[in-house]
């Protein structure tokens, strides 16, 4: 059973407004386990209207079209849909109370334009919520058709109440779906594709999307059987499996980032943290402290921007600075041991580098980072070179030593 | 001329993430006038971009085709398209050399993959902007197509550079299209437009939207005409009469962030810069060392989430921190004062506030935030009370402590 959605409105196609209905309808049928395979916007013209609606009938089994229900010239949905379906319009005399009936309870007067909003085509079947905006469905050819108003909370009500379950009811017979989204940190797009493909554990009709989220990889699953439990077992075996392939590449599910991991592994371990920051300025802090509770774990951090910073805050010594530079391993070790010392914590992650577009040299180019982590048993440097804009340097500077602190705790 | 967008992906249409690219590529070419008729969202199967693409090719004269173009194998997009206008594929030996020289440059090893992202139809012109990846355009029978990626910063570089000003001025037809983005802070969408339609100085046929851009609002001056030089004057003369109308709130063209205002005022008045933060946990520091070139004028700063931090690195006296707590107004003042003097530095900035969901109370509602600003003469602090998730309280209180600033320098 495959279906699509086709959303109404000028504002859309003049990019002014998000495809909210669009995409919440998409969103809850897939999660529901119904395909939907294309969501067409257009804007409030009949002729195209009617063309995509004639082409839809031809691929679709359902179809959800939403907005050009109201009274006003550039509410033309009813009219083109009856036209591309060929079919006669009446005026419902229920819907018509109904409408009358609103109207007085809300003490507003009768106009006759209110009259358009209760003809629809014949065979049609009003979907009334009570208190708000109506739509309806028809059957034509074998294709089910759900007309429902654009205003998004009017919309979400009658998908709710009436759309998904009828589908879901219909469809019941058939399969199940069940995805899961994972997060990936430390390989290639390419490298990651070779890792699942040289695994053995797929089992038959298993959907494999990759999608690249810089600096991250997500990569989804997705499965269709008669059994939900077995399902969701198959996702478990599934993720082991991909797991043992590609190490501690898998950071996990999608709904958990990186700094809410190592925030947990902190809180289990009981242990605090302190963070300094050069090229990355601040973004290390910001990302730790996006999570809420944090203060729990982060004591806090320093941004050193300049050398005297370093000097009198973190206490690296000037004979360092001077001999190995701020961008060092020296220097990121001093700065490491220093932030962890004045933040009383026994964890102390420090980043130097040249996040460019100006200030490298041949022996240092931009992008250029030393990452130190102090712990109570020593202290260690990396090195690392990247490649990309400032911002991008930055970002990858900081999910680095993010990263490198997630599997130091696991 | 009228065209359409196709983006491709199924995080599309199982309404993973929202369609970024539809929407800008849809803006951008309202803004300059020129029409699209549709935007459709396709999963990565050949057959339905094939339909799609055949039914574009009669009813558009350009098409923007947006993802699919990778090096994975749900990347499908070049070999449908080639299907659906039955165009042979090739693969183009200067762009093949391009994608080597990348990958040396980053220093990462040559994958058989890759050879994939070479290989377009036959008749295609490479769009390469340097340095990010690449697209092409095609004339087939009439029709303009531009297959971009779906990276959303990759596609935006490729629209802006390419397409966006080869189709104006393509439909130019002796008329010059000038635009000028307007960014600002510090009033509603409501409250912009009021002071538009207060204006008395709009020439004939200027188009203005409004862009809800958070934490700012962006406004966008379109202007047509024979003559470029006197547009450019037109959109002077507007911006000019705006920025009398709505004061301060105009922080001026889109390209210029905020933190680069900031900066540019520091730097023209020889001014330093520390930040003390709490709430805001280093966003503020991110934001300014976003800037190439801001280590000139910001010294560093500290993020001292836990009292104890207060009390060591900022010397914020023990009884302020008891008596009036951590989110006062005499703790940021101690605060904006203790990092003006640990930095050295002529200014002092800090935050203080309860970025939520807990930690809120009766007096002190989740959003309550204190901004103190230490400079030679004194120290300010106010209070603000601002409204929304974790994230956007973090976002509001760093835009808000920037924005005073910069009012503080003009």
């Amino acid at each position: 059973m495959q279906g699509e959605i086709i959303t109404t409105g000028t504002e859309l196609i003049t990019g002014r407004v998000a495809d909210f209905n669009g995409r919440y309808a998409a969103r809850r049928l897939h999660e529901a386990g119904l395909e939907v395979q294309s969501i067409t916007m257009l804007g409030d013209k009949a002729p195209l209207l009617q063309e995509v609606l004639a082409q839809g009938l031809a691929r679709s089994q359902f179809i959800i079209i939403t907005g050009g229900l109201g009274p006003t010239d550039d509410d033309i949905t009813v009219a083109a849909a009856a036209q591309a379906l060929n079919l006669n319009l009446f005026e419902d005399e229920a819907l018509l109370a109904r409408i009358r009936r609103c109207l007085e309870e809300r003490g507003l007067p009768w106009e006759e334009r209110y009259a358009r909003l209760a003809v629809i085509p014949e065979g049609a079947t009003v979907l009334d919520p009570g208190g708000s905006a109506c739509g309806f469905s028809l059957k034509h050819r074998g294709t089910w058709l759900f007309f429902l108003p654009g205003v998004p909370k009017e919309m979400q009500l009658l998908f709710d109440s009436f759309v998904l379950p009828f589908l879901v009811g219909f469809t019941a017979g058939g399969n199940y779906m069940r995805q899961r989204m994972l997060r990936l940190f430390g390989m290639s797009e390419t490298q990651l594709q070779e890792a699942v493909n040289r695994m053995k554990e797929w089992p038959e009709g298993v959907c494999v999307g990759f999608y690249p989220n810089f600096p991250e990889n997500h990569l989804c699953l997705t499965l269709k059987g008669p059994d939900p439990q077995v399902l969701e077992e198959d996702l478990d075996r599934l993720t082991a499996a991909l797991g043992r392939e590609v190490g501690d590449v898998l950071l996990g599910p999608e709904t958990v980032s990186l700094e809410e991991l190592v925030g947990r592994l902190l809180l289990k371990q009981g242990l605090t943290l302190a963070v300094a920051e050069s090229c990355t300025g601040g973004l290390i802090c910001h990302r730790l402290t996006n999570i809420p509770g944090s203060s729990d774990y982060f004591q806090g951090g320093v941004v050193t921007y300049g050398n005297q910073a370093k000097l009198d805050l973190l206490r690296v010594p000037a004979e360092t600075l001077e001999r190995d530079g701020a961008v060092s391993e020296a220097t990121v070790k001093a700065m490491a041991l220093g932030v962890r010392e004045i933040f009383h914590t026994p964890l102390g992650l420090a980043v130097s580098g040249i996040a460019g577009p100006s200030g490298g040299s041949p022996e240092k180019p931009v992008g250029t980072v030393y990452i130190g982590l102090a712990t109570p048993t020593g202290v260690e440097a990396r090195l690392h070179r990247f490649h990309g804009s400032r911002e991008e340097i930055k970002a990858l500077s900081a999910q680095t030593a993010l990263d490198w602190l997630r599997r130091e705790l696991k």
